[in-house]
């Protein structure tokens, strides 16, 4: 069973000192017999009160089990290393699959990218401060420098690095060392260029991403004015993990708001923004809380 | 400018007797200016005093006027042919386009297409039985026999008219036979079958098709298991008016219903069903209220 | 602990040769460590493996504990019993509260009270004929006999049982005695009478009643005229648990549809139906699939 | 017939000279025969090109008339004053009730009432800043200290107001000192005190308010606590009009969200305040673009 490795807590020493003493153990195995009997006794011995438990399994002979369990457990912190060895040792060999532990307090650490458009960017910065989301934004990225000042009025780093065709791949080259293992996710926040492969390759963390989604889809330029023109009565948007295949991967949550005809294109577009910050929001925070689990190509949201 | 016939009344010559006083004139024509300053005096000069009024402009310069009223005059149904004459020359012939009156209490006579799935068609049938569509149901026509009996407790005509690769040519020259001169609108109600070209030129009246709808869209078979496989968090429905390109016309009505990763693929195409019924009965009775005006590849729905 | 008793599977002997092997256990005790050890050891000592699973605490200290458990178990409805027995011995009386296990095929057997409005009552016979609820309607009591036909279409019993002020008790206790040890469930279909205290003790199972909802709420009479009054721009259906305090018992499931200024009272009064029967449809499917559990005053709806 | 005063442009003389040559007229009268007649024929001849109309009436006899037109004239910024002394005299004295002639162009001057709930108030102040409100803001008003520091952020006076109920009277005199003759609309952006009735009579201009909603309504303290012990399944939030009675007055737009028994009442109130912000929004947009218009105690919304 592969041991995922804790996040470490972002706010510096003095914080692990107060840590709060509630943990989450997050599971991906094959599903079979007596997986939550062995997993809730190993919990049981130990100390832990299971304070929330969601499971699911995509079928019981041949499919794949999800568990996620948030407990409490004096002195969580301390107690973390050891608690992955001896779940590995104790349950993990037998089920198979991956697992973590995790500090339920532990913050995220969090690159943004972005282009020209402020509305997701602003919101998660927004919400961060307020304490709405599990966060730390280390580092905003982009390939332009419109938004420099607005980032800065909340105090985040930020750094242009420009794109163009020619030099995509040394400006890949840019982000990576700048963010190499500084960060446990990278938001796209409408950041309209695409990363490559190698990039999600080795950023080695999640990527979300966020784009506008219609019924039916329009692919290509000009999505609103397209909607527009085929008298669409509902846009929304989609928040997935990103993949080669751009607007492709997992979807981790979606929305929708009802326009009318009297919508110009510029509306719509500024209806879509609304939801775009929402659905991200709630994606990041989701994703951030754990209960975003991945299977293949779909998604458990606990 | 060219004038749309009036729908005759379909409940038979006793219920002329007791006509309603309600009109409508929809008009659809160039933008210009005083087109509502010369229809508006036109029907204040005639006694009709206006209820409701609807308009809309796609742009004042090269743009396309909507405009939809409706007015209280009494005794309308014996002055319509004289209005509509009249009309044409007074302001018809000035402004151009398309215009129609008609009588707010005319019924309309739909014919519904259907193949095996019972709750589009069903809730049509329903609906019209307690008097919340104003439409007549004349016939029913299936390319299978299952649905005989549902129809025939509803009092309404049902005719197979199978459907194979080979005889679909026959099939359709057989379903216009049937319906030709008998109704006002076809409805596919999940009718698994593409009518051609030729039909929806030939039938010479509206068809409305009802669809499924994600985000982002599932083209072509299994179009659930596929949404179950992606993780979609939303599923939803269409009505749109039939065109050639199949899914491609104007869209009338949307909406949609939120799902989790716990609903398998049969409990995603259930509430696909709920969707696509109510969906479907709203475009139904806006048309037949004549809330939807067509322009181009869009709709304005008032 | 509290047993309670498993609910007879209703469609015949030979059914019960045919049962599936999926059952249910559905678990409310106090919280307390070692809860889902307990149960899921039980269950693997047993042979059955778990479908599916969600609990939920109020709070792991002092608060109270939910679970429903679906599980694989061959030759699930010979063994019903001795689970029933041995679960009580071995992990009821540690964690008490109450238990019981069920056949996950099992049908519930209900009572459909109606007034005139056909709108929840058709729909949830329609459903039914279809297989999308896993009961049976052995029952349609009324205080009208408007809805007699419609009912008799579907081949199930109506009684009319007019209710007056004065013959409020001898109503009642003719619907108590035409019920009673028949059914599991009793929907008030906008069943336009109150049911007594003494009714609700007396007939023993739970009764789901069905009301239209407003922002804000708009007690009394007239609802829809008053919600039109004050401009309301949404209006919903809340699905819940009968208590002595009309529509103040646990909520089930409540939604909501948009309407606009256009909307009449007549009209907002046939959207508030279409939501209404969807939201009473889901409300029963989640009762008879165990996924609406009580807590005091609210819910937790798995 | 009442001529309401057109807004001044508020962004100085520069502004005047390079003004939009679009207009709007609002006219609200007793509803009779011809009035669409007569104030289409006085924007023809007048020259004025009509871009959109919206018209509704509560009923042909005995009823109100409400009309909403927005019309291109060259060089409309000069001829408003003639413009609506000309339609006072042609036609207002005709048809009675009110109107107003206004730029499409004027922006509306808004002092924003905020305790300590900064969401609504930074959504307004962002929301402003991109260009997405036809607004300025001209003034914060709170009876706290705590936000003082996000609106200079913006470049906009913060005006601390305490209050208390000894000293109620006084700080409304002193908010009125403060904003008579420099606004066109007050919003209620979470402000957590009940202006009284000589407040609201004095200010003279329109003051928006937000509230949570809930299906059914929690009138009192601790809503979202009180949501949470009912099992509410839809959180929402209503934007009204303020009147003497609070929470009473007319509605102008609502929304809802989706929540479950995971909710905590804290993650409830964040849901909340997501829908309130948006919800708020949309109200000042609508009211500042004039599509909101009042009847007695219910809106039209064009």
């Amino acid at each position: 069973m592969t041991i995922t490795t804790a996040l470490p807590r972002a706010h510096g020493a003095g914080r692990e000192e107060s840590a709060s003493d509630v943990g989450r153990l997050v599971v991906s195995c094959p599903d079979g017999p007596g997986i939550v009997a062995k997993v809730s006794t190993f919990l049981h011995r130990r100390g832990a009160n299971i304070i929330q438990s969601d499971q699911y399994s995509t079928g019981p002979v041949g499919g794949r089990f999800f568990l996620r369990v948030e407990f409490h457990l004096p002195c969580l912190t301390s107690q973390l290393a050891e608690l992955t060895g001896d779940f590995a040792t104790e349950v993990g060999s037998a089920i198979g699959g991956t697992f973590r532990f995790r500090d339920a307090g532990a913050v995220t650490r969090v690159a943004v990218f972005v282009s020209r458009y402020d509305h997701c960017l602003l919101d998660l910065l927004w919400r961060t401060r307020r304490g709405e989301l599990p966060v730390e934004v280390v580092q905003v990225v982009s390939n332009h420098s419109d938004l420099a000042a607005d980032v800065a009025a909340f105090g985040v780093p930020f750094e242009r690095v420009p794109v163009t065709r020619e030099t995509k791949r040394s400006a890949e080259h840019r982000q990576l060392e700048l963010l190499r293992g500084r960060v446990d996710l990278v938001v796209l926040a409408r950041y309209m260029q695409i990363l490559s492969a190698e990039f999600l390759d080795t950023i080695g963390v999640p990527v979300i991403n966020i784009h506008h989604s219609f019924l039916p889809a329009f692919a290509g330029a000009g999505p609103y004015e397209r909607a527009k023109e085929r008298g669409v009565k509902l846009i929304g948007a989609t928040a997935h993990y990103a993949t080669e295949d751009l607007d492709e991967g997992p979807i981790i949550e979606q929305d929708v708001v009802r326009v009318s005809h009297r919508a110009t294109s510029a509306e719509l577009s500024r209806r879509g923004a609304d939801i775009e910050r929402t659905v991200l929001a709630r994606a990041v925070k989701w994703h951030c809380e754990e209960r975003v689990l991945v299977d293949g190509r779909t998604t458990i949201v606990f």
